[in-house]
């Protein structure tokens, strides 16, 4: 049998500046990109297991998720395959089908999905809408509160730290006080979080804490973290009563391959790097404020931002495409002609990018172009 | 905070003939090492995703999975992050709580932890015991009528292709004429298989198919496969009535990073050596012969094997290591010193190995390593 050519190459993608949010926080350094060599083949991980991922010893998987435990701030840690995952996990572990979750208006579909896979009712916390759709905790405790009256036991309050699509920071400590007071099983999302900015999770007072390796935490795809409270590891890490080593919930083993040696060779990067969030966020600032200059491009979401990612309202372009004659096409095709990827091809009226990890100068060279672009075609 | 040194290195297991089954399948070619140094970062398939995993289009995942699901003859066919996984979404999407399955009894504990992660009860068809541990067809057949008149309906009928303990090959063909006949769902579990020997899933009338990247199809780990008839499709790929392109049961995306790009690499490689079966297992063959030689090496299991994995009873090197000064652990010294690895520390009483992929001259290798080990100590 002919196999297709499917054209397995990322020369471009990894060549040029990418803006894809989705892909800064996952790039790996070298460290990492040795882990990833050195245990690129099959089941590489397994090789001194005695039946127990978390406990192997060589590589010290648990010696790594001690640390993690430490630098989360979590009293046990677990990989997963992903937040997804996690989330799955969670739901899967500690709710019967047809409970009731309260879910902030912020939540990634994964949630959504996750609760839909465990087949649970989701009661949602409204954003304050356009422009900031920011996830306000006075109306988070009054639809909790409500839920609450309404169906009685509310087994799992979420909320989404930074949310993907505005990078709104939202109050994970009020969030955990909120929960911890109505007696409501809290889960923060940290996907676009942990790996950028401190996760403080018993001083929140949170239930579960989870993570994405490949989106924040410099790791190879696809790998999760699941942190939680002592408390929840008698449900959650409960063992097979006929493999009595192996954890149900984690189907025995989850990460066992590359991605979980990628996270471990990466996390004293990730440590380096959390300490200076707050330099990522005046950058990511000062390059908002600098596209903001041009008439037409407005940041949305909560201001100044306090996260990369963030979201433009961009009816300049829009306005171009509409002459232009590669019409949609055009912001795509400038950009990468300037070495400059991640915004989708046709997409004018709004995008949201980051810049996460670049220096000063490519920031600044990718506002110049922004800048060049616009005023070459805006007439 | 300072981070323990987590000895990320695998130089040994990966510089040395390593005898692990688990390992030896998922080793990379070379075009799956250039997919892996490619597809290293973060989320790295995703830069052209429109919302679904399996029809992004650089790389062709749609084209990948199209000529997968011709590969293994089945109509729909998704990726995983293993074997387990894949039997937990399909024990997910088509049993309820309580509801009881049959599995064979040479059935991995991943089987047994899905389903006990879905809180299903198993009936199991138990094997001929020891020397051959065989899973015999109308005993099969015997089990599954019993448990239809017992409880009614049987949601699903699970066999382990290859088994991971002794390396049996059972009847998949005559497997999937029993459920079909008896209207039981049916799953094959080709972790040990799939990647290896041809899966001929509509000619076997089998409802789903399992495989393991990791294990079988010499991808970077964690990857799984869950092949289906397209009568499934409906139930295992019901998409979100909230986020229309999603399928609930993979979560949305399920293998977002490297492994699946080392996958799609290693493909044609892998129907390739699928093609070279008959030799593989008669040079597996030939190097069971040969350790039969040695008076107290005996291989258990069906014979001739069918499987590059062979389990063997070694009463010989037991009674060594009741004098040698280094006890049980002469065996993995003596092996390590000749460069040979993948045999547990401590055991001598019995073992399982593979030399799948190795050349004749490393496979004779090994046996004369085995024969000179016996000889010397044996007095
Ligand atoms: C807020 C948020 N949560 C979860 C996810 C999903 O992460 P993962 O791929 O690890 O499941 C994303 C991905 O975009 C996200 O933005
Ligand atoms: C027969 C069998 N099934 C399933 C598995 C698990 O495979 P995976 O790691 O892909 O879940 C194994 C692993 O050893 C196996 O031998």
């Amino acid at each position: 049998m002919e196999c297709q050519n499917y054209n397995i190459s990322r020369d471009v993608e990894r060549e040029n500046l990418n803006l894809n949010p989705l892909q800064r926080g996952g790039i790996l350094p070298k460290e990492a990109r040795k882990a990833l060599h050195d245990f690129g083949d099959g089941y590489s991980v397994c090789d001194y297991c005695g039946g127990r991922l978390d406990e192997i010893a060589k590589p010290s998987l648990s010696g790594f998720l001690e640390d993690l435990a430490k630098f989360l701030q979590v009293d046990d840690v677990r990989t997963t395959h992903g937040a997804r995952e996690s989330k799955f996990a969670v739901m899967h572990g500690i709710c019967e089908p047809a409970d009731v979750i309260v879910v902030d208006g912020n939540a990634h579909y994964t949630t959504h999905l996750a609760a839909e896979r465990n087949k649970l009712e989701i009661v949602e916390v409204p954003s304050s809408g356009y422009p900031e759709f920011k996830i306000d905790m006075n109306q988070y405790k009054k639809t909790l509160e409500n839920a609450i009256d309404e169906y009685g036991e509310i087994k799992l309050a979420l909320l989404t730290h930074i949310d993907g699509n505005y990078g709104n920071l939202s109050d994970a400590s009020e969030f955990g006080k909120i929960c911890s007071k109505l007696g409501v099983p809290s889960l923060l999302n940290c996907a676009y979080s942990m790996g950028r900015l401190p996760i403080e999770s018993n001083k929140w007072n949170l239930d579960f804490v989870v993570g994405s390796g490949h989106k924040s935490m410099a790791a190879s795809g696809p790998i999760g973290v699941l942190g939680m409270k002592h408390e929840w590891g008698e449900t959650m890490l409960k063992r097979s009563p006929r493999h009595v080593k192996k954890e149900v919930e984690m189907l025995g083993c989850t990460s066992r391959g590359a991605p979980i040696a990628t996270l471990m060779a990466s996390l004293p990067h990730v440590i380096e790097r959390v300490n200076k969030w707050n330099e990522e966020v005046n950058l990511s600032r000062n390059f908002v404020s600098q596209l903001e200059e041009i008439d037409g491009i407005t940041q949305i979401g909560i201001k100044p931002t306090n996260h990369d990612l963030v979201r433009f309202d961009t009816p300049i372009l829009h306005e171009i495409s509409k002459f232009h004659p590669r019409k949609g096409f055009f912001l795509y095709e400038e950009l990468k002609s300037r070495k400059i990827v991640g915004i989708k091809r046709g997409q004018t009226e709004w995008f949201k990018c980051s810049t996460y990890g670049m220096t000063k100068n490519q920031r600044d060279y990718i506002v110049d172009s922004f800048k060049e672009i616009v005023e070459k075609f805006n007439k």
